[in-house]
């Protein structure tokens, strides 16, 4: 993005503006993204008659453009036929932060809001692409070796997308912090590293012999970092989708 | 619970009831608490101007009550001084599940979607064990070899106070479910597992010689599930908070 230096911030209004601890927050595209996309699960707020809801849900994103997942039937997504703001959010947690006092007790985390307004996916064209990038975004190629969705399937999978309008993260990485004067306590203090990884593929039993896993998931290795593993497929599938 | 078998359950309204896949679902506190307990992060979605906003942050239980955390300063909790509706959710990614269509590509996971009015914590006294539990609950007996908060701390640390009105929780816990006609194909089908664990504790190079890692924190230890760790830690919590 070097050739578009203007275009990597999102621009800052009440909604997104950082208001505590800013030295942690930034509003460029280049910290927000591989924060959304590293993640399989985000949170999804919106509100029905006043009142807010909080829906894990898997999300993905192209360009500036976040797409999620849910069942024609559910109430989040009824609501938003009609276009909704919404709030999307990620997190990731990398450290318990333990300092000499309570007050200094803190996380290391990543963490990344999105606001737009959400709509449903209807324009065929569009629908067909975000039902491919729902399974080959996380698993490039994947598609290409399964058989192809029934009409039933497509109509019964409900995807909504959102133009991200304004957007913030916020990170900490780092050791304790404590005042001055407690340097000196002798208490225990100290990082304790939280990491998210994958295990070793379990084979469904009835899968017929001589089908091994797929070559094109090799970065999918038992002990690899969630995360890196998600940018990995990210990139691929950026690859493939340019192409 | 067993002496109490018509209190497991939260009642079921249109807020919290499940609308689809209801086989994964339960408004049972015995499938809900242990959910909420084995996060260290939560997501909070609140309301301002009609505006929805998702916000992660630390929480805690006590029975039926939910804590959370944040800064004086902070724009949610600034809304929240007068109760405000909202609902904390918190969400454990457990697999990722890949099936012979991309219809029934999903994931293990389990969720809890808690409802209630959010205030203010302010008595003294529940605003004083609050600050206590915002330690001890993660890591029990950690305040007691702390030195006391001081005055200016106790200030800037506002804690939001919920109780659970409402609450619903879904989790797949299983492998592939393929159409009855897909299991014949010859592609790649099973579950690849996700864990979030903990790291070697890293002590501050400024610690004193021959401070060691608490005795009391000695069920962090590198490898285990944060899951496991933080469900041990509650339990030790609440039998503190007896004695």
């Amino acid at each position: 993005m070097n050739d578009q230096p203007r275009q990597t911030a999102f621009p800052v209004s009440p909604k997104n503006r950082i208001r505590r601890l800013h030295e942690r927050g930034s509003y460029d595209r280049t910290v927000i993204y591989p924060i959304l996309d590293a993640a399989f699960l985000c949170h999804v707020a919106y509100v029905i008659d006043g009142q807010p809801f909080c829906t894990p849900t898997i999300h993905w994103r192209e360009g500036d453009r976040l797409y999620w997942h849910g069942s024609s039937a559910s109430r989040m997504l009824r609501q938003l036929k009609t276009g909704t703001p919404v709030c999307l959010t990620v997190s990731h947690l990398d450290g318990l932060v333990l300092a000499r006092s309570g007050f200094n007790h803190s996380a290391n985390y990543r963490s990344a809001m999105c606001f737009g307004t959400a709509h449903i996916v209807e324009e065929p064209q569009e629908k067909a692409r975000a039902l491919k990038a729902i399974v080959d975004r996380f698993y490039p190629g994947r598609t290409a070796e399964l058989r192809p969705d029934e009409a039933q399937e497509l109509k019964a999978t409900m995807v909504i997308g959102m133009e991200i309008e304004e957007a913030s993260a916020k990170a900490r990485a780092k050791g304790v912090g404590d005042d001055e004067a407690d340097y000196g306590l002798a208490a225990w203090a100290g990082v304790i590293p939280v990491t998210t990884v994958i295990g070793a593929p379990e084979i469904s039993a009835d899968v017929p012999p001589g089908v091994a896993f797929p070559a094109h998931l090799a970065h999918f290795r038992e002990g690899r970092k969630l995360d890196d593993v998600l940018l990995e497929s990210q990139s691929l599938y950026e690859r493939m989708a340019e192409d």
